[in-house]
């Protein structure tokens, strides 16, 4: 059990639920561009939003970001330790220092006191990319390299009495992620924020993304997690969800089920789904979506879900909480009637819950 | 370590490579576009291919469809095993059977002996969605009900002194299925067979898959792996590789690497990566692409690539094997540059190691 790290409102480690991040791609210094990514990653589900601050410029528009943005907010910064002095004034919620670029102790020491001052948090992010000279075993990146970048990192921090500290050790190669975090988990007890950097666009970054914080997650390791794709950002946090979907360990909007389709698939099963999962992305509350082709499974597993598709030949029965309520649905209706059917169940389930 | 299995002329465990399978969805009557659509899944990479024979129908054309394969074919049998003995008299190269609906002892040993003399194996397949109902806890699946199915299963085909058993243990719960897996691989050394069935459409299919397939393979469990999706089963292999190369543990086709993209990103990485990845489709030796959007990390990134892009405004430079052979290469033209650029390099690759 890590300990319990607070960042603006949100809580990560300590058993807090796995806290879901991304960093916006927009130019930090574009306040209306910048402010309209962040909202966009906000209704995504996106908890904690990371921007850049490469420099002065970026700096100086965080307090009119700060402002007009709901979600916690942390300032990356990479050489400059002044930059990091500068969004701490500036009132984000969390700074990011890579140790493999900002190593000298004494602005090290100058950042942990002002965030000390400030009651805000440091994450100690090492990168496989960006680790310093001496930590590369002949000229290439190692888990254990990671480790005690970020290791001597955080101690430097500790020697000032600062200890609101996240972890993360982050590799473009999957196994050397996990092995450094799991080395890095018997080391101390600050909450890991996990992720595989550079994975990609979001067909194989979320692969890779998947088995590598997948395979942590389910052990035990992870308190916060960024799933890093070339690409929007929202994506990055829908993929997030995802993952902890398949684990159990939250549960937002859409979690649709399909059955794999064979030769008895009556309708484009596929297709339906693609529309309903983009048509119902605004939903936040759980909702169990079950599309069957057939009756043969089909009965069994929309008992289960909240709104449920058995189809059969060119046309498919509706179900909402395992009763059929619409049936001989054409194939061009089916998206359109589930997601009229989801939004019924929803809105009458709200009722309920009041 | 597992014990080795052969199927056909591929080997499943013992320190054997990973093997990719998947399953046709065609109407397996359908000779015609079964065989083509084995044809696309082989070019695909695909090592097994599996068919459903729900019935007479189809098990009467499994000797045309064997005939015109060249990869190992396996028959899925459920309910009836007679089915079983035609598909081996047919000449398949592996059966799968069902523990949750063949179950009588009887039937199972005469399944067993005719596989025996035929030298194929068998693969005990359970499910959670169909185990038999004294294997249910309160009616619902769990881990122990799906390896009890199984052993019990494995068992009967023991008493006839038959040994050429891979055992899968498939939930579409990711959690169950890694639990049921674990616990299994305790108990027998058969080579494991594993993923997580009705995993959704490509999109959460994937991620459910590469948590699920991922989390084992990592801790040394899986011999062979299909990911289940809905939709067009050449998907199911490409995400299997993939899968497979976040774990280093096989290498196929084009394997792409890009930058996370940001505010200094000067060309459209996700579309010409997405473009590259379709047009290096065939490709089946391992390629490493990297596409960066800028020179930041992107001059050290490309040294590590066979093909490499490094992006500035609205344009490129292509670089081959770490050097530069085409520079200020318009943004609509990359894509169609860098194709030509791995195609040329793997001529000249494939002509050295001739």
């Amino acid at each position: 059990m890590t300990r319990q790290i607070q960042v603006g409102n949100v809580a990560i480690g300590g058993g807090a639920p796995i806290v879901v991040q991304s960093m916006t791609n927009t130019n930090t210094a574009d306040v209306e561009a910048t402010t309209r990514q962040i909202q966009r990653l906000e209704e995504a589900g996106c908890e904690i939003v990371r921007l850049a601050v490469p420099d002065q410029k970026a700096a100086a528009v965080l307090p009119e970001i700060r402002k007009r943005a709901s979600v916690p907010l942390v300032a990356d910064i990479h050489f400059d330790h002044r930059l990091a002095l500068a969004a701490i004034n500036a009132g984000v919620d969390k700074l990011r220092l890579n140790p493999g670029n900002i190593t000298d102790p004494k602005k090290i020491a100058a950042v942990a006191n002002a965030a000390k001052g400030a009651g805000i948090p440091i994450r100690v992010g090492a990168n496989s990319g960006s680790l310093a000279e001496n930590y590369l075993r002949e000229g290439r990146a190692t888990a254990e390299g990671m480790v005690q970048s970020a290791l001597d990192e955080i101690r430097l921090l500790e020697d000032e009495g600062f200890d609101q500290i996240v972890v993360s050790l982050k590799g473009t190669d999957v196994r050397m992620t996990i092995e450094a975090n799991r080395r890095m988990a018997e080391e101390v007890d600050y909450p890991l924020h996990i992720g595989i950097t550079e994975a990609g666009t979001p067909w194989e970054g979320a692969i890779r993304s998947a088995v590598g914080i997948g395979t942590l997650l389910e052990q035990g390791l992870g308190d916060t997690i960024r799933v890093s794709l070339a690409g929007d950002p929202v994506e990055e946090v829908r993929v997030a969800y995802e993952i902890l979907r398949a684990l159990g360990l939250r549960d937002r909007g859409i979690g649709l089920h399909v059955c794999p389709t064979c030769g008895r698939t009556g309708v484009d099963l596929v297709s339906v789904a693609d529309q309903v999962r983009r048509e119902l992305a605004d939903v936040i509350e759980p909702l169990k979506v079950v599309l069957m082709g057939c009756v043969v499974n089909g009965l069994g597993e929309v008992k289960e879900a909240d709104v449920g598709l058995v189809g059969s030949r060119e046309q498919g029965t509706i179900y909402v909480d395992g009763e059929p309520i619409l049936v001989s649905v054409p194939e061009d209706q089916l998206a359109e009637e589930i997601v009229r059917a989801a939004r019924g169940y929803l809105r009458k389930r709200r009722r309920t819950d009041d």
